[in-house]
């Protein structure tokens, strides 16, 4: 332990976080979210507690009803007795910690439950620090103990890719009426899905749309391979009677067996590796890049090549060469 | 001149490129995506045929009718007698080069024409360079000399975003019935829009979510500065009689009048210093991590370090100190 581990204050939030006392959780992940340097500390201190939470990663487009299903998984967790923590991410909003993407009947029902935990985040105009900043979110929900951890974010683009992939389960949702089987694939299905939801399948065109997402994933290449996870396509509505909700939850749990399953050959193991390997990665990758160009270049040093830049007397990869050359001679 | 720089072959490639000769951009654009060592030569040589583009982004939601609306706006300005290159870029599409993104229509109407090119980018797999490949494959089409380049690109997410910001102008899509002006905040409208499009015009609602966008616009702390530029809403059909379109072309024009207007105090060129920082500072990012990651760690280290994170003996941060430690002694 470093001298500078020693930080009574923050040794007292990691004590009540792991308490999961509610407002040392919203504390926490303000911690996380907007101090980067307190922030390494802090999670050096909880990680050893990290590790047990089932994290489940849901995406999908504006309008397709993606808070609500995510609600409606963490009550129907609850009704399996498990506790859940979400984070609502929005990559396009410069809001944070507020309700905006939490609805009505999110607050209603989950927020007074002592074993619920809701918190959204938004990018503040730093979508690099979003996915970072996510992944620290998710481990403080993880600390305090919450059996599940539902992350939800909008889109299918680099970032939410990046925040999907800390999950350990996927799910990717689209909507009847949007388009065909081809929309699917341009919102990355065959790429990030675990599971597969068609939502507000009381819509015109569910049927169709589900069945062609099946024929699609049929045409993977290891469609056919035993040991390998099929991506379940399931139909779910978010009215009244709320329909699929329950077999998610289930299918959900089938995907952690299945990852878990000995005769898999460690695939929990293997996916986690990879996710700590990239994170690693994005840590030194932000750190070296700091440090250094601070180091490298002064602001007056940067006019001049711009200034080249632009009037052509250099282009930007010769420019970035320059300024990189001392460091490699 | 380097003497590396002595290419035949590629100063062939140039030569025809600048004539616009369609095989040779096809190749040039397959060698910017493929070939990342010869591309930075090939920008070199290049570069100084660039600029004088005017460059268009455009994005929204998976089935928002973006590419059908991009195929009627490169007519319109065909119309106006302007050449037209067009980019297609789908980050989560395995596919480059296809047809995937290019409906019938495009295809049929566009393709035949000798000054419009197509291309459509898919991802491979690697986000981080495709925002990279696409800003290449501007400049390719740019060098060709086409007056305009429409790239059209899914979602609004993080490499999205970064692909918009390499335009001059850049629209936003949305469209009615998929939520209300909340989902246009989702979709990033306040971010990253220089015009705002509702799309899809003639189905129900498109008045009410115009309406609500335009209030929203107002409600940002600079809408009555004199001096800038107010997005406008403008609302559009891929339907015949085609709707709004021509008002679309007007617009990205004004637009860029506005960005040029010596009353303006050079914002062209601003955003253009900007664009240029950005990606130099990306292309050291990139360069820096690769190189010097590979030089301080093997392969085995790697293994005893993730076994560490894993087994909790360690925690993400500090085992990327640790790979770091030795460049900052």
């Amino acid at each position: 332990m470093n001298a500078m581990d020693d930080d009574p204050q923050m040794d007292e939030l990691v004590k009540k976080l792991l308490k999961r006392n509610k407002r040392a959780i919203a504390k926490a992940i303000t911690l996380v979210e907007n101090h980067p340097e307190e922030c390494e500390l802090f999670i050096r201190k909880i990680y050893p507690h990290t590790g047990k939470a089932l994290v489940v990663g849901t995406t999908g487009p504006p309008g397709s009803g993606k808070s609500t299903l995510v609600n409606n998984l963490a009550l129907e967790f609850r009704r399996k007795g498990k506790t859940v923590g979400i984070i609502a991410v929005d990559p396009s909003s410069p809001f944070s910690g507020g309700a905006l993407l939490g609805d009505r009947i999110r607050m209603d029902e989950l927020s007074s439950d002592p074993d619920v935990f809701i918190r959204s985040m938004g990018s503040r105009g730093n979508l690099g620090g979003l996915s970072r900043a996510t992944m620290d979110a998710i481990r403080v929900l993880d600390a305090a103990g919450f059996d599940l951890v539902l992350v939800e974010t909008v889109g299918a683009g680099q970032s939410e890719v990046e925040i999907v992939r800390t999950a350990h389960t996927t799910i990717v949702i689209g909507i009847p009426g949007t388009g065909d089987a081809v929309q699917a694939i341009k919102a990355g299905i065959l790429e990030i899905a675990d599971i597969y939801v068609v939502n507000k399948s009381d819509r015109p065109g569910a049927d169709e749309i589900a069945r062609e997402l099946r024929l699609l994933l049929t045409l993977d290449p290891h469609a056919k391979d035993e040991d390998r996870w099929h991506v379940p396509v399931i139909s779910t509505t978010n009215l009244p009677p709320i329909d699929g909700i329950s077999k998610l939850a289930d299918t959900i749990l089938e995907h952690q067996t299945f990852l878990n399953d000995p005769k898999n050959a460690g695939l929990a193991l293997k996916q986690e590796m990879t996710r700590r390997k990239n994170e690693i990665h994005e840590i030194i990758k932000v750190e070296i890049f700091e440090n250094m160009l601070t180091s490298l270049i002064g602001k007056q040093e940067w006019e001049k090549i711009l200034q080249d830049v632009i009037t052509k007397k250099t282009d930007p990869y010769s420019a970035a060469r320059s300024i990189m050359d001392p460091l490699f001679r």
